[in-house]
């Protein structure tokens, strides 16, 4: 089970239909939304009315009067590989982001662009946790995750599933938009503090870079991830 | 003064020549970066080794062995306006970003895009503290920031230098990349929760859309604001 909180996270638990056992409500709910009552009625599910402490205590304090106990999410596995789109399959893949905060951004954005599956590797790798989900605000309940044990192995497989592996690096020599987006694309985003690891940018057939011009010369890793799926966003027919 | 931590952060400062009080290194900080010590030495700036125990009391946990204690950042005042570039200029006006990683972001990607000033309003944002100068990961050294009291008149200003206000809303009937990039641009991000107020929206010039197919249908504000700079990034000759 996880904990998630606030009213994005909730609601869009509650309208994917997740697995819930108990949704949390603070006592006052009705003044600041007559809907969620009738909504949780519709739907089936059971709900508390509780004091906005004991929201503090079992939810943070950022729960903006939504909280939930929902079952742990989905993780696919190696065979969902196999059911992705066989044309402008869109698959990210996440060599070692560690903040939670990053993940949650990047996740809402692989909802916005209709990315297919996010990869993450076992270790070395922040996991789905309730900041995440939070962060997310709800989008997590519409993406498809998983883990693995290699990201080596998993990019191998990809190749053979005519995936174009394309890699990020201040070093690339490609622009995404010269990246025909006809073409099945597994995008890889390195870690905040060191990038890509260096099989990985061996593996890559593209080297995405994003044109800068400033000092520091690099991004927040969810901005950047953001460009490059904007850039290759899946415009399905 | 400000506390400032985190290597980049650090380092940044000491590059651009800030006014420092007092540098503190971890005191092992040889056996993992030789060079601080001797840039330090060179820059004519003083330090202090000290404990992991006292960094911490000091700059939290998040210090990777760097900490300073800084002048404040400068702030622009609003005759800083008229230095504004005649052409292509660029500038980032934000309307009430809340969260502190959230402007950090936005700061690194101002630079990375060359834009030449950022504007808050004096209330209703987050202000510039040491959480927003780490995650900006020292970017903040090299961007120009304004306080108004009123984006409404800021705005008008921008107009009589010949800007054009390009906000960014969901409903918007514009993309990025089908502006004139030679013009001179003042972008306009909204709040995480509440986007742009109504009367930014009725003052823009162009109303900016991303477009998206997902369920949540919008995107962290920093993951925006980049993907939008990014998109009218200052390309000057």
């Amino acid at each position: 089970m996880i904990k998630i909180y606030g009213k994005n996270c909730v609601y869009a638990a509650i309208h994917s239909k997740a697995k819930i056992e108990s949704v949390y409500l603070i006592d006052d709910i009705y003044k600041k939304d007559k809907n969620i009552v009738s909504l949780l009625d519709d739907k089936g599910y059971k709900y508390k009315l509780v004091s906005k402490d004991v929201m503090n205590k079992e939810f943070g304090d950022s729960h903006q009067g939504y909280g939930a106990i929902r079952a742990d999410y989905e993780i696919k596995n190696e065979d969902f590989l196999s059911s992705l789109p066989k044309e402008k399959g869109r698959v990210l893949i996440l060599d070692g982001i560690q903040d939670p905060h990053n993940l949650g951004a990047i996740i809402r954005s692989v909802d916005a662009f209709g990315y297919d599956l996010i990869i993450l590797p076992k270790n070395r790798s922040v996991s789905i946790n309730k900041t995440v989900a939070h962060v997310s605000t709800g989008a997590i309940e519409y993406v498809n995750i998983m883990y693995v044990n290699s990201l080596n192995s998993v990019v191998d497989k990809l190749k053979k599933l005519n995936y174009w592996i394309c890699g990020t690096d201040a070093s690339g020599d490609t622009l995404a938009k010269d990246i025909d987006s006809n073409l099945n694309l597994a995008l890889i985003i390195g870690s905040e503090g060191f990038g890509m690891s260096k099989t990985l940018v061996k593996a890559s057939d593209y080297l995405i870079t994003i044109p800068m011009v400033g000092h520091v010369n690099s991004l927040n890793a969810s901005v950047s991830c953001g460009i490059v799926l904007s850039l290759l966003m899946a415009n399905k027919d």
